[in-house]
């Protein structure tokens, strides 16, 4: 540290890192700590209204961690501003209950969305914002740059050298950025070993790691039983794929989550198969190991897939399909949610998702008004983004739709795929979103919308696919909106004129317009029908989470 | 390797991939490589066809892997598709035109825009695609995965581990898309050393590497000369700052390169500070290690620089300064384009740069007829990330100028600093682009524009400032850019009562408009009129390169 106390007035950081440093070292830790003091490491290292990055990712929880800030004494350890992309864990919650942690900024609090209301109604929490993944990653280096972030990886050699094994997903961009402007970072691992079947973080970036007790938690967050996929769905898949996937010839994509999208992965060895369309679509993904891609994969459609993070159960089979999966010399995955969504981003022509609300402009949201719930991925994958400047053949016909005169730029496809009623029969489509109630409960300048409706280029439901790109008013896109929304009082309220004429000019198109019999649409048309289906086109290589298991 | 062989069917990559490592290996090549022998493995491990990623970044380059590659023989090598963020060195060119390989995909192509441009009409070169550089990264984890990657670091241990030193740059995204991807990895190192200093790259994810006869080139591509500085850069200079930054209060901002921007960096402690802006304007910046800002940080005024790489001789600057930048244990600094590239998409609420040409609708770019120069950075930054969701009161002041009805979302600041003529005598205000003559040359989909006029928030001429947001028409668009373009033809032909009316509004703003004195515009006002100033202000740590030092 010779080099820092020349001038200590503009290496305050490294200084006071440095103290922290020699503190615990003052207290016995060296770089392996015992388990059992990891909550007096929490409470030498940081500081009261230090910046602390918890690994809260959409499938591994840096839990043991996280539970133990939240046991530290709030008396030594308080206002800290936790950074995090997911808030899965009730510890995640628990650190703000208890007046450790003051202020949040995140992505995505799913589990926790009523919990994390709750403690905005009682003041005791302050979001800063909600953002899509990339855009935390981005601000980790701009200003919301960590202090301090416990991080989650499989296993550790004795120099601090992690293993992420195939879930890498947030870790490389939480600890560089912590670890590169003079931040602590502290990993929870599985395991010590003496030699690391591959190194995903240099050891010399690590300051110290905990052997857990217990595994990390990991959430099979996209195992999709094929079981549950229904007809409607089928009908719907149908309908993407030869309407959407077929012409604009579709190759790089990403799918959202659910069983919408489930449902057109299981319909391309059969249904895409049958249309001729192999090795025509759906080549090359930004996906995460989805079961329900294992019978497309076999099927020889998939060229490549690129994850943000694994899938449990999917290891053995990912390690023998490396032509398809990023995987390292030891044989399983790497994953990477920055460089994924990344590729998503730019890389894509296409994302395609589901949402709880539509209103008349086509923006969407999973914002209801007593559930803080966040964006995740899907902001970023949703965006036309207009930094792009290669081309394609999607991504031109899609631009060549949009504008009548001379084409400057492509579009990306972004397409929504819902039911016109979602559970409970609250209609999909509304006057105007939830989101608007929440900005104001939320007090926060805008509100939280997911996708805008200037970026959404198709709707798909039960009752047909509206081509947003081809409209050339805000009434017509009104009216194309009205024409798929079914029997909401939305779709009920449509200018039938009007949308007869969309429908003559191939704006909205039903299922025969597209040549598909409804009535064709039945669960035989799925690849595989069960999970069990699944593990047996993998050839017995996917090994599903017991909690799957029916047989 | 067990693993595999169970079903290579599925495993063709990882195959061939230990294919040609064996063949190294009877070769005699272990994993140090003789610089001697270093076309002898390009010859062995490469094979006719394959993708192969040079590393050519914007400022350090893989040079003598790249020379090594067009000294190979063409009759063994040939059709191989380069992936390269920047093809800057003369060998960049030489593998085209000696037949080795035959296609491109690049972002950048400056020093070689005239040769590239030569090799495309003699059909010697078959260009993919031109990227932004986040939009290439995204592109090497979907379909343009490298077989083979080059790549180059300061230094390595006997292990292979890569120490990248302060120029780490493009090296992460491609080591890891080729790593795990069954592609082979080359590393050029200038040393090898028994410990590093810090690991950039894990050394089992690097196949072989080789200390090169000579030390890898960097460009010192952002240095300014002060002295360089014109009256006139300064009077835009002050409107940026007085016009832009401060009402707006824009902290978080990417720079361009050149002397406009450099102008601004000048000011900030000299002009920016009577204007009582010190910690209300540019706190955080995306930004390579610029000498021009070493002011602005001596008087206080920066929080923080993320960089997308380093620069020469700023090395013991940054160093020094870690509160600023951000640098390892080991005290240099940790660069990262994929990650400062993010977050100036994403966590910056302003970019500015200049441009050759820009049309009515306010459409920029730096491409002429005979040079195919590509983009660069600028269309990441210079556009609307339609993915972002957190706020700020750039964000949402910018949003709310551009609608007048209820803000759904705020708007990124995209601002274009140029003179009405640059050089020559050409006019920077055109009817028409050439970028769409180089496209019907290039028979590209698209014309290579590079930052669409719809992402632009406002133009600053001599002339004043143009603010597009609160333009609500095409019409009012057009003539609020004719209303700064000064005397050139577009400029000339303004309709005067609607520029009156615009001026009016407040949409166009003139110096006077800004209290604005422009006999005040003088170099008295720059905090540094030379490079020496810049060596004193940092307290001797910058060290120019010698083309630089002229005392």
């Amino acid at each position: 540290m010779n080099h820092v106390t020349a001038n200590q007035a503009w290496n305050t950081q490294k200084v006071k890192r440095q103290n922290k440093l020699d503190f615990a070292k003052q207290k016995g830790f060296s770089k392996q700590v015992n388990a059992q003091q990891a909550r007096e490491l929490l409470e030498t290292v940081i500081s009261c209204g230090d910046r602390v990055c918890i690994e809260g990712n959409n499938q591994k929880q840096a839990d043991f961690l996280s539970k133990t800030l939240s046991q530290c004494d709030p008396e030594k350890l308080n206002d800290l501003h936790i950074l995090q992309s997911v808030l899965a864990l009730p510890s995640h919650i628990d650190v703000f209950e208890k007046g450790i942690a003051s202020k949040v900024d995140f992505s995505f609090a799913g589990p926790q969305s009523l919990r994390l209301a709750q403690l905005v109604q009682q003041q005791k929490i302050s979001i800063g914002s909600i953002h899509t993944y990339l855009e935390l990653y981005g601000r980790y280096f701009i200003d919301l740059t960590p202090n301090v972030c416990l991080v989650t990886a499989h296993s550790a050699d004795p120099y601090g050298n992690l293993y992420t094994g195939p879930n890498t997903e947030d870790t490389p961009p939480i600890v560089e950025a912590t670890a590169f402007k003079s931040g602590i970072v502290i990993a929870q691992v599985n395991e010590l070993v003496d030699e690391l079947p591959r190194v995903d973080i240099p050891g010399d970036w690590v300051d110290f790691f905990i052997v857990s007790p217990k595994p990390n938690y990991i959430e099979p967050l996209f195992t999709r039983d094929p079981a549950q996929i229904t007809e409607v769905q089928i009908l719907m898949a149908m309908m993407v794929i030869k309407g959407i996937y077929a012409p604009y010839k579709v190759k790089r994509l990403n799918h959202g989550i659910g069983f919408d999208t489930a449902a057109i992965e299981l319909l391309l060895p059969t249904y895409a198969a049958s249309l001729g369309l192999k090795g025509e679509i759906c080549t090359n993904w930004a996906l995460n190991p989805h079961p329900t891609l294992i019978p497309a994969i076999e099927s020889g459609f998939v060229q490549s897939v690129h994850s943000f993070g694994s899938e449990v159960g999917m290891e053995d089979y990912i390690t023998q399909r490396s032509d398809i999966f990023f995987t390292g010399s030891d044989g399983s995955m790497r994953s990477n949610r920055a460089f994924s969504q990344t590729a998503g981003l730019y890389a894509c022509d296409l994302f395609i998702g589901s949402t709880l609300q539509i209103d008349l402009e086509g923006n969407s949201s999973t914002a209801t008004v007593d559930r803080i719930s966040g964006f995740g991925g899907a902001p970023n994958m949703g965006s036309d983004p207009h930094g792009r400047r290669h081309s394609s053949y999607t991504y031109q016909k899609a631009g060549r739709e949009a504008v009548d005169g001379r084409l400057i730029k492509g579009r990306k496809l972004v397409v929504q795929m819902v039911e016109t009623y979602r559970e409970h029969m609250h209609p999909v489509f509304v006057e105007q979103l939830d989101a608007w109630q929440l900005q104001e409960k939320m007090e926060s300048d805008l509100p939280p919308i997911m996708i805008y409706g200037e970026d959404v280029t198709h709707i798909v439901t039960e009752e047909g696919i509206a081509n947003l790109l081809l409209c050339r008013t805000p009434e017509e896109r009104e009216q194309a909106i009205r024409g798929v929304a079914g029997y909401t009082p939305i779709g009920m309220q449509r200018d039938h004129v009007k949308v007869a004429e969309l429908r003559e000019r191939g704006i909205i198109q039903r299922p025969e317009d597209l040549g598909i019999d409804p009535t064709l649409a039945t669960r035989d048309l799925l690849a595989a029908q069960s999970v069990k289906d699944l593990v047996k086109w993998s050839d017995d290589l996917y090994n599903p989470p017991s909690r799957f298991r029916n047989w």
